[in-house]
């Protein structure tokens, strides 16, 4: 399930520091790679950063599409993370060898991976130094989608486990997203 | 309590995506303001990437020392997260209006927050472009350190709710850092 989430409440996706699953498409290829390491970086027009590593099919593709969307998995999806993060597309289409199903999205060629919480749709910013010197893009965020179930009145709300998002630690190691506490 | 970690693992300490206070120090002046919007960029030489606004005096201090700490809260630090992300250090002196404890750092003048499940001493890669267009600044590690009782052998083990670390969303709204999962 996908509802639209306002672009200037998009960094609320991200803000807890959700692993993601960076899609991206080119020329009739695409890709999927895990990425720890993606942050906000404004919030209105929303912005991300994203490191991407030089050796990756995804960033080959990112460079030429100059788009990209980041996918937040749930629990329930673990196995897939680390399956499609050990892997390197230059080896193996990912998209035939699991079954990862997709959806179109709105704004960018990059596919959106179905069963994930939210979904940031983006277009890199030409940084070449940072590209270059650190693996490091930005990228505007020019659509946003969320699970209703999950994220609602922008209000993240795991109803189970198995729909918590992750973080990663390292070693097929994660933590789920636990419980809520507020500070008045 | 502290104990050091190795400078090629200092990244699993904030590779989860917890919320960080990052404190700073030049010419007498010393100040402590919340990030969210922090991450590994590199694993050796480490390094990382955290968003400082304009406005701060956090970014002044930062600018002038080319030096932070990034200090990792616990959840029983989160009423302290949310007031020394909601006061100016232009207008009060956080370390005078609150009971924030420091210790000395190690290769930094930045100091170190007592009763953090984690310290990242971060020395500022100058990148001019990046810090005025994007607010973004680079930094390598130069020193790492973890409560023991928290982090040890290179793995996270939170023995309670009060010592998880905590990952922001809004307005004073957290997750605590929730239960661990493997994938083989």
């Amino acid at each position: 399930m996908r509802a639209p989430v306002a672009l200037e409440r998009s960094y609320l996706l991200l803000n807890h520091g959700p692993v993601t699953l960076v899609t991206s498409a080119h020329g009739g290829r695409r890709n999927v790679m895990a990425a720890s390491w993606a942050m906000p970086l404004d919030f209105d027009p929303p912005k991300v950063a994203v490191v991407i590593d030089k050796a990756t099919l995804t960033r080959e593709l990112v460079e030429a599409s100059g788009e990209f969307v980041l996918n937040i998995p749930t629990r329930a999806q673990a196995a897939q993370v680390v399956a499609v993060g050990s892997a390197s597309g230059r080896d193996v289409d990912k998209f035939a060898r699991w079954p990862l199903a997709t959806a179109a999205a709105r704004e960018v060629a990059a596919p959106l991976l179905e069963g994930c919480a939210a979904w940031l749709e983006c277009r890199v910013i030409a940084e070449p130094g940072n590209q270059q010197r650190y693996d490091l893009f930005l990228a505007e965020v020019v659509a946003a989608h969320a699970d209703p179930r999950l994220f609602s009145e922008n209000r993240w709300h795991f109803p189970d486990d198995d729909r918590r998002t992750l973080h990663y630690v390292a070693g097929g190691q994660f933590f789920q997203t636990g419980d809520a506490l507020s500070v008045a």
